[in-house]
This record gives structure tokens, sequence and C-alpha cells, in this order.
């Protein structure tokens, strides 16, 4: 079976590719060989015997992957992305990286007729928006209000069809948001979802910015890494009617994720967090829906996170 | 004013122009101007105040519409479109004509900075499908399970993005099925909602493939047009957050049509209508949804037909 992963350079495709060696197969099928590609060379192990093949490539470039495409993959994890905040600040971008490179990639499959392939993306959050109801479901319309989610979106509706049409086995998985993160706080407006814990955790100070009785809608990065592997096991007449839907996250007040941090690494580190108010933050991010029925996600068999101390003891393990 | 019709020699583009002509204003402004583009000229009146002028056109060509564009027109209605059949049948025909041209008119105003033009397009029934409720409403996801209303779909969620973005004034509106068409019974699956009303009502026989308690949900051309005028007047902020929603159609079973039609016609109209079932064309129609809160077009002033008794009397009295 040869993989491909696209955006493999980038922290969900490294995980991806790691989780996947320690595998060695997928769907029952060895692996034989898996390409990463990514605007940079990928970092990739070297020994191992599973032939690796990291390819710095520009996606956007017209029929950049044909030849890639030519050897026929069993399955394309397309994590490639331009983030929310890049594409709001550059529209032309945005629809270049996130939209029409994965259509380019939908004919590509077509032109080389790769039914059977399995072209999986990661759709997120963000596409949703509007005059959301306090509990979404799996017929809760897209209403995005920013550029990546209308992006995400239109992806979404063209894998569909595509997969439908039966040119080739589309899936899509949104992505609640993901903690723990590892790194460096950055400009995300989600930025601290990871940072208030990881940075205690780590003996550092972090800044929440939110009021405490604001909820989010989390997945950790392990549970998003089993469900990217899942939902190239899952049998493809099961993603019909409609191949994307939400990933089974958790529910977490920011007043939750405080006092799971008090239990698992004492009140030290919840003092480290400095609560200092962003109204700019909190707009935004309160907008984000934070209670989800995931029922289809759940009848396909994907997991999410039990709680947060589940979440944190995972984060402190892969640490050391 | 400077008005433009895209599809302007189809059913829906040559009504809209009578109207506009008959009002002689739209939102207060007088009409100056009236340009009617379509692969074929457009037929248009000759003796009037107004200068219409027809244009024949391939808007799918580079730059077609960069010209008009220029001219700074008000507002578009963008009517043009592959129908459902022709966009099953022609995945790149579909794409090319439904989305790209949207896309690329899209684009047009982005460039000649049109930021208050009022681009209004029409989308469909056809945008909605899978495992949908009883009752839709605006929050009801679109799944659509056609690549006409894949590309629909596309197109509403990249006109509320150039809208929200303040690039172009965006404006969806999504049309029940239409009855009573003027014409003659076509391929179309939906072509006995017109046909077992008007071919009776002009003495000839019609042909009904679907049981009578089949449910749809309808709109006379009539409101049609009125709702694309009022469309144009609504003020901008009012469309926010999503710029695209259901148009207040009315549900009638296909025995209430056949009822509504003897009331007015007489027994001997409803004896005309031959029953034979057709079950690939029963199996299309069902799934469409019937039952719609159309909560944001009411509350913006969209009107509905007010029973199926308006509607053919609206028939009998426009075509005499």
């Amino acid at each position: 079976m040869h993989i491909v992963i696209t955006g493999g350079a980038g922290f969900l495709g490294q995980r991806l590719l790691a989780r996947l060696l320690e595998r060695g197969e997928l769907d029952g099928q060895a692996i034989r060989r898996l390409t990463l590609i990514d605007q940079v060379e990928p970092q990739v192990p070297t020994a191992t015997d599973v032939e690796i093949v990291p390819l710095a490539m520009d996606i956007t470039a017209p029929r950049a992957l044909d030849a890639l495409l030519a050897e026929r993959p069993t399955v394309i994890y397309h994590l490639a992305a331009v983030v929310s905040s890049a594409a709001e600040g550059d529209l032309d971008l945005g629809m270049r990286v996130n939209f029409d490179a994965t259509r380019a990639l939908l004919e590509g499959c077509r032109h080389h007729a790769l039914a059977e392939t399995r072209l999986i993306m990661a759709s997120s959050v963000a596409a949703y928006g509007g005059d959301l109801p306090d509990i979404l479901d799996d017929m809760t319309a897209l209403q995005p209000q920013n550029s990546y989610g209308t992006q995400k979106a239109m992806c979404e509706l063209l894998i569909n069809d595509y997969g439908r049409r039966g040119l080739v086995d589309g899936r899509v998985l949104r992505l609640p948001t993901i903690t723990i993160r590892p790194g460096r706080p950055n400009a995300a407006a989600s930025s601290f979802a990871s940072s208030i814990l990881r940075e205690p955790l780590n003996g550092e100070e972090a800044t929440c910015p939110v009021p405490t009785d604001l909820a989010l809608f989390v997945m950790s990065p392990g549970r998003v890494i089993e469900a990217l592997i899942h939902g190239a096991e899952v049998p493809r007449t099961d993603w019909a009617p409609f191949r994307a839907f939400m990933l089974p996250g958790i529910t977490v007040t920011v007043a939750e994720m405080l006092e799971a941090l008090g239990e698992v690494a004492g009140e030290e580190a919840v003092s480290r967090v400095r609560h200092e108010p962003d109204e700019a933050i909190t707009a935004i991010v309160s907008n984000w829906p934070a209670r989800f029925d995931t029922a289809k996600a759940r009848r396909l068999g994907f997991e999410g996170d039990r709680n947060l101390r589940e979440i944190i003891e995972a984060f402190i393990r892969e640490r050391s």
C-alpha cells in the first residue's frame, strides 16, 4: 500500500507518519511506501522497512501531483492548507491552496481513474457559523463567517460530489479544536486552548484571554490521528449520503480545563495562568460552536477523548 | 440605474425583463439601461424609454464580462445556469457554467471595485439532500445528491464570502419548484409539476408519473419574479450572516393540485390527467424536500403564493 500525505511537514502530518510507521499496516494491508509532500521537504526517519519519500512541492502548480497520482496511491491524506488567519488576510492565497489545490487533486484522481483511492481531507469547525443552534448536529448548515471555513465547506461539497459520482473514494473529517498542541503560543485566536495547559505543564506562565465559562469543542492530537487512521478503514458505503461530518470532540469550559490541570499537575501549575481578558479574541472564539451531537461519527466508530484528564496525561506521556 | 441579467434569454430572464420594464424603476431608482446576456442573443422589445442591450456571449470565456463590469452596473441578476440533468450528464460543463462563471463574475466585481453592486443569484431546492428532517429551516445543511445542487451550494458559499468581505453586495435566493411553467413537457423530473396543470388548462392530455400523495414545495413564476425584484430592494445588512436562504414556497400534494384544477377548470380538465406511475421519476422527486419553515425570507418581506387556486388563475390570466 502506498500512502500520500499532503501537508506532511506539519504537526498532524508528522504525527500521522509516526503512527503509520508504528502500525506498519492500514486496513489490513502492509504499508510499503509513504510519500510526504509539503512546501519544504518534510523530515522523515531513515531506518525503516517502509520506503519513505519526502517531496518539496507547490501543490498549487499546474498538474503538480500528476506523476505521483500516476503511481496510483491507495490512500491520500490531504492535510495541506493555509490556516485561517492567512486565508482571511489573503483571499487569493486561501482560494489557491485551500480550494483550487483540492479541486486539482480531485481532477487528478479522476484523470488517473483512481476510483478506489481513498482521499481523506481534514475540514474544520471553522466551517460553521451564522445563527447556530445550542447543540449542532449532522444536519446543521455550514454558514462560515471566514474565508478559511468557506473554502473548506466548498471542498467538502466537491469531494462529496466526486465521491457520489464514483470518481474517487472521497472522505472528509471536520476536526474540533485540537488541544494540547505542541510548540509555542501563536497568533491564532485559539492559541490559548493549548497554551493554558501546555505552558503551565512545562513550568511556564500562560495568558488566558477569555472568560472561564467559555466552552470549547476539543480533541487531543492522539485522537485526531486515530480518527484519520479509522477514516481510511471505515467501509466506503458507510460515508454516504454526505461524505463529511464532525468528529466526536468533547465539550469543555476553560474552568474545567484549569480544574483538570490542577488535578494532574497541582495548584502551582494553575497559578501560572494569568487572566488577561482580550475582547477581540473573546469575540472571535465565543462564536465557535461548542456542543455537538456527532451521531454519524459515533455510528461509524470514531472515538473522542474520555475527559480532560486523559488529554493532559497523554500530553505529559508523549512529551517525555 | 443599469441592470444586467445573465441567462436573459431564459424563461425567468425574459419575465424579469418584462416586469422591470413595466415598473420602470427598481429600489426607487429609474431604470436607464438593461443588458441581457445569453448564449444566443436574447429577444428584447424595441419601443421603450429604456436602453436595452441584448448580448450573445459565452460567460465561461476568460474575462467575458470585463467590459460590461467596467461600466459599473448597479444590479446583476445572475440567472445563467446549466440545468440539473445537463450538469449531471457533463460534470465539466456544469462546473464551468454553474461554478467557474459565477466565480469569474465575483472576481470581476472585485477587480472593478463594485462593492456596492447587488449581485443576485438564483439557487435551487436541488442543493438540499441527505438525511433531511420532515420540516427544513434556514439552518438545515446543504448536502446535495446531484452535481447541479453541489455547484449551486458552492456558489452560495463563495457569494456569501465575497459579500461578507465587502467585495460585492452578494445575495442568493433558493427557488422552490416553479409551477406553472409555460411551454411544453420536457425531460426534467419535475416536468409533471407544471404539466399536470398546464396541459389540461390548454385542453390537452397530461401524464402524472407520481403518487397523488406526493408533496412538493412550489412557487408561481409571478411570485419568483417579485422575489427577484424584492431581492434587490431589501437592505444589504439584512442579508447577513448568511446571504442565501429558501424562498417561501407553499407545500402542496399532487392530489391538492388536481383538486384545485377541478375547482377552477372543472372535472373535465382533471379527467385529462392520466395516471401512469413511473418508478424512476418517483424515486427522484420523492427525495425533494416539501416542507420548509422559511423564517428568514418571511422576516425580510418575501411573499409566497396564497394557494393553488391563485397560481392557476394567474396562469390563465397571463396566458390570455
